[in-house]
Parts: C-alpha cells; sequence; structure tokens
C-alpha cells in the first residue's frame, strides 16, 4: 500500500528539461498560412502553439487524454470546515469507480482514460478493485495542532503521485498526450486557501471560499481556523519569494496527500515531457507549490479553468497564468480541467487539418 | 436560385411560442440531487436547464448540432473596408466545400453537420454542387451610396434562411437539437457595425473594428464610411429602443443578405423548437436584429463566444447575454459557437449521466 523505497526518493528539484523550442517556432509559422486572418482564432492558435513545444512535433494533439484523481482525507475536518461529512470523501471514491460522479461522467464522455488513486483516504477502499491503492496515511493530521505530514510521508505523496503518472503513460490504451490532474478530500479547500495564503502571502480570509458550501459565518470560522494554523506553523509572514524550502515546509504543514501527489504527478510528467492541463483551486494550489521547488515545471502547465473558489485568482496571479474557461465551476475533481480538454483538441485539428492559402487557392491580403 | 414566393411572404413578426418551462422545472429539479455541492457544476448547471426548456424535455441534448454558414457580399467593399480582395468571399466558400476552412474542420471534428448557402455571393457558384444555392442578389448595394437591399430582397433573404432551416430539420442524420449559424462575406463586419450602432445608439467608431485586419488607420476610415451611412440613411438618431420598424429599416439600409438570412434562421428555428448557439459579432447583429423584430426569439437563444471585435461588447450588453467562451476570436464562420459545442454537450451528459446522492449512497451535507 505505501510507497516503494524507489518512490521515497522523489527529488522535486530534479531539472526539468523545457519544451521544443524548434517544434514551436515550426508550429507558429505555419498558423499565418491557414485560411484565416492571421490571429483570428485567438487563444486556439497560441494553444496548439505551446502544444507543438510541449510534445516536441509541429503537429500536436490531444487526442489520448488520462485524467488522474487522487483522493485523501483532511485531519482539520475534525473543526467542522465543511457542510459535507468526511465519509462522503470515500463513499465518492466509490461513486467515481461506480462511473456516476461528474469526472467519471466527463472521462467518459471525451474518451478519456479515469485513474482514481488513493493516497490517504480515511477508510479502507481495498475493495474497490479499480482504484490505485497508494495510500501514505489515512488521512493528515488537523494543521490547526501539527503539521499536517511528516517530511518522508510529503515525499511519499509526491512519490505516489509520480507512479500514477508512470502507470498511465504505461496505459495500453497509447502514451497519453496530455493529463489531467484531480482531486477529492472533504476539507481540502482549508488546505487549499492556507498553501495559497503561505505562498502568496494574501491574507487568509481573501483566499478562503464556500467549498463545497458554507455559508458567511461558516466561511468566517474557516479563514480563523486556517489564520490560526498559519501562525501556529510560522507560515502567516512566509516571504512568498523564498521558493523551494518554503514551499516544501508549507505543504507539510497545512497542505495535504493528494496535494503533494499532484504536485509529484505534474512534476514527474513535465520530466516526460507531458503537459499538464490545470483544474480549479485544489490543482492550481498543487501547481503553484510544485512550481516553486521546480521552476522548471511551469512552461509543461496549460490551465483549463478559472473556478469560483476566490483563492484561485491568488494562485493564478502568481502563476502569471489565464485559464481557458471561466464557467463557475468550484467542484475540483478535475471537471474544470476536463471541460477545457476540447478546446484543445480543436486547437489541434484546427492546426493540422486546415488547408493553407496556397493550398485552397485563396487570395491573401491585398496590402 | 431565388426565394419561392412562400418563402417570399416570411413574416418575422410571426408568433414564437416559449421554452417549455415544466421541463425546465423539471432539471431544476434534478441538478441538486446529483452527487456535487448544489451550484457547483456553474453555467455547465444552468446550460442543462436553460436547454431541457428549451428542447421540452427534462433530460436535454446536444448531440445532433447541425452549422448552416451564410455566404454574400457586400456594396462597400468597393470603398476598401477589407484588407482581402471581395473574390475571397467566392474562395473561401470554395474553401469550405472542400473541407479546409476553419469551420469545416470544426464540424468534422465535432460530427456536426455543416450546410453552406449562397445568400448573395458575387460569382457563378453552380459548379460547387454542396453550396446550397438560394442567391438572392449577387453582393449588396453600397450602403455608403443607396440601401443595400431592398425590402423585398431583405423578406427572401430571411425566407432563405428559414428554408435553409427547413433543410436542416429534415437532415437524414435526424433533427438536431441546436443550430449553428455562421456566415462568409468579406466586407460584412461593416454591415455589423452600422447595425450595431443603428440598433444601441453606440458611435460607429467604438463598434468598428479591425475586421479581417485593418490597420489604426483604416479601422478610422471604415468607421467615418459607416457613420456616414448612417447619416444617409438617417440610422444616426435611431431610437434603439423603438424596435420592429427600425430594426428591419437598419438590416435592409445598412445590413446584409447573410445577416437577413441569419435573422430570418434564428426565429424559424425557434418557431420550431429548436434553440441556436450563437456565434460572434455578425452572427449576434443578426440576433439583435431578429430579436427587434421579434421579441420572442430571446429564450431560444444561448451565446457561444465573445469576439475580439469591439462591436459584440455593445451588442451583447442589449442581448443581456453572457457568452460561454471568451478566447479572442474573431474570425466569424460560426467557429466561436463551434467552440462551445462540447460545453452544451458535457453539460446535457453531466445532467443525464451523473448518480443521484441516493443512487450513490453518498451522504448529504450535515447542516
Amino acid at each position: 500500500m505505501s510507497a516503494t523505497a524507489a518512490e521515497a526518493e522523489f527529488d522535486p528539484a530534479t531539472a526539468i528539461a523545457p519544451p521544443n523550442a524548434e517544434a514551436e517556432r515550426a508550429a507558429a509559422e505555419r498558423q499565418p498560412t491557414l485560411t484565416k486572418p492571421p490571429g483570428a482564432l485567438g487563444t486556439l492558435e497560441t494553444l496548439a502553439i505551446t502544444l507543438a513545444g510541449q510534445q516536441g512535433t509541429p503537429r500536436p494533439s490531444a487526442d489520448r487524454v488520462a485524467v488522474l484523481v487522487f483522493a485523501a482525507d483532511h485531519g482539520i475536518t475534525q473543526q467542522g470546515v465543511s457542510p459535507f461529512p468526511r465519509e462522503v470523501t470515500a463513499q465518492m471514491v466509490a461513486n467515481f469507480a461506480n462511473g456516476g460522479a461528474a469526472i467519471s461522467v466527463m472521462a467518459r464522455a471525451l474518451d478519456a482514460e479515469l485513474s482514481v488513486i488513493d493516497v490517504g483516504v480515511d477508510a479502507d477502499l481495498s475493495a474497490l478493485a479499480t482504484v490505485q491503492p497508494r495510500k501514505v496515511r489515512r488521512g493528515t493530521r488537523d494543521m490547526t495542532v501539527e503539521a499536517a505530514i511528516t517530511d518522508a510521508e510529503c515525499t511519499a505523496a509526491m512519490a505516489a503521485g509520480a507512479a500514477a503518472v508512470d502507470a498511465a503513460l504505461a496505459s495500453d490504451g497509447g502514451r497519453p498526450d496530455v493529463l489531467v490532474f484531480g482531486e477529492m478530500g472533504i476539507g481540502n479547500t482549508s488546505a487549499a486557501a492556507a498553501l495559497t495564503s503561505a505562498l502568496t502571502g494574501a491574507p487568509a480570509m481573501q483566499v478562503t471560499g464556500r467549498g463545497t458550501g458554507l455559508d458567511e459565518p461558516g466561511v468566517q470560522r474557516k479563514a480563523d481556523l486556517i489564520a490560526s494554523a498559519l501562525r501556529l506553523h510560522g507560515l502567516d509572514a512566509t516571504n512568498a519569494s523564498d521558493a523551494g524550502t518554503n514551499a516544501r515546509r508549507a505543504l507539510r504543514c497545512v497542505g495535504g496527500l493528494e496535494i503533494a501527489a499532484i504536485a509529484g504527478g505534474m512534476i514527474h510528467a513535465a520530466r516526460n515531457g507531458v503537459p499538464t492541463l490545470v483544474d480549479g483551486f485544489i490543482a492550481t494550489a498543487a501547481a503553484l507549490t510544485a512550481t516553486r521547488m521546480n521552476a522548471g515545471l511551469r512552461p509543461w502547465l496549460i490551465f483549463g479553468h478559472r473556478s469560483a473558489e476566490p483563492g484561485h485568482r491568488a494562485l493564478l496571479d502568481a502563476l502569471d497564468a489565464e485559464p481557458l474557461l471561466d464557467l463557475g465551476l468550484r467542484l475540483g475533481e478535475g471537471t474544470g480541467a476536463a471541460a477545457a480538454v476540447p478546446l484543445l483538441r480543436l486547437a489541434c485539428k484546427l492546426h493540422n487539418q486546415m488547408h493553407t492559402f496556397a493550398e485552397a487557392a485563396v487570395a491573401g491580403r491585398t496590402e
């Protein structure tokens, strides 16, 4: 069930090669030859060019998409930060496995391969045969009392994420063109908000949201708990520009096992030349944490969706990221990124299949 | 080639029944039972509910999509309002027919049926067997000199749009769930900008954009030409709230044959209970014109994309519309709406296929 010794050696700082500048340039040179005014397809043009660089080919693809959903519980739920009981994490993992959750439906609709990975659910999930067992421990500790995870557990969770990526890359369906990381964990908007505050310097109240549906007093109480956890761990005065060490300490003290797994997974995917389409608040908290541990990750990230959770803005600003969609989603599971998958596919098909002015015998500009 | 007598009697003001309130209510009641916090899928929830009302079923679908692209030329092109020559309209129609244009690629990728309809191209397109011949006349007259089309031509063009919708509804592939209207016509951002100014009262300069790629002095010159056309036809002081008559006069004096065809097509689709997913600037100019002629159209419209053309904002404000996407597209052809088709499909599948809390045995809120 636990990470292997080799996995436990996962080092987030190991170098990541940059995307392929030559493939990106070749794609950028193709775009103005296609039968449309230059730039008229907006972000669909830049998306194809970015994917070309990431995939190292002037003709990129987003046909094969793998969705990895990491599940874990959170010690802070004992403080009552969510209107849903802690048991819902395990129940929703069963719902994923049975095809009834939002991300299950979307993965099916998109013909994407869905993997569900238990990195820290506080329940015995061994009866769910399709759930990958990579449990590091049964939930984090309560961050308002002590550090959520130990340094070894943090490494093990990142390694579990990397191992799940390895499994996805070796899929029978072929190597994925793009990865989506999703999560499930009652209480994880508290962890993400705490991480956001620690990494960006934004006040807890500003980055704390309704989660699964708190009312206003509930949000205030949640923000107070987060602020007190940050004070306890000395993270309230963190210098946001003090990269790697602080990010890792924040992840360990106030993060989560699924967040660490996603951070490790994104870094490992980038090292293997596979881009990540980033989901909403929780996944972006993992992305910023991972980027602080390894700046080479940033050019491998495409942002799918702007979450309705208020903390997402601070994360996106820190990453200088502009998501493709803004549809008021605040569910997680990878659903915001999944909703953007068709845009990547359309961008690639437009780039690859449109005829050029010469091929179509269409006149160019007269001036 | 021309509209039949029956078609020529098309009356845009004939009543449109509202969407089905009972189906909409049933869909709205299903959403909170699905395994997610209420509202957590944001616009994907409201989209499914809206489609349920429009389609008159609590379980809507967007599987079958028909894309109708109307092509026509514009008299104002002799004033040099586009960096591309007028011949490009006919050349692009051939490109549509040969599968090389952006909308061709997108329709294929989306498994949507693409129809290309000539309502006013200044060329003999009879050699293109797949292009529907519904030509009203070879291009509009120059709006800076005289009215673009006669009242009879305006009716004939709206009727041509309605006839093309009838053909799409009778498709062998089954009745479409949703229609997309696109257009091709060198010079048609000038017509759309003039219509926008006439219908919303916004100054010509504010709603005139780069079109296929004008530089700043070119945009200024285009805006001056539009302003002079509006003065010539007495449309510069139009009371934007004086609905039907003014809209029709604006369409006749400064509009276009493809714009009139789309306006007629949207109204005819709504009368047949089929919603329209509205494209960008040109299609929205047709939508506002049609809505002014028949207010019953508005609830049948879903807006796909916010165009980079500056005039689109004034149109969307006048329609109180919030598009699904904002990706900097400014191509037309129906591409902005096509890019949003997957969101409609995902919204329907989530609505129809997600398990309820009861089905999944997931605990609900504790408070």
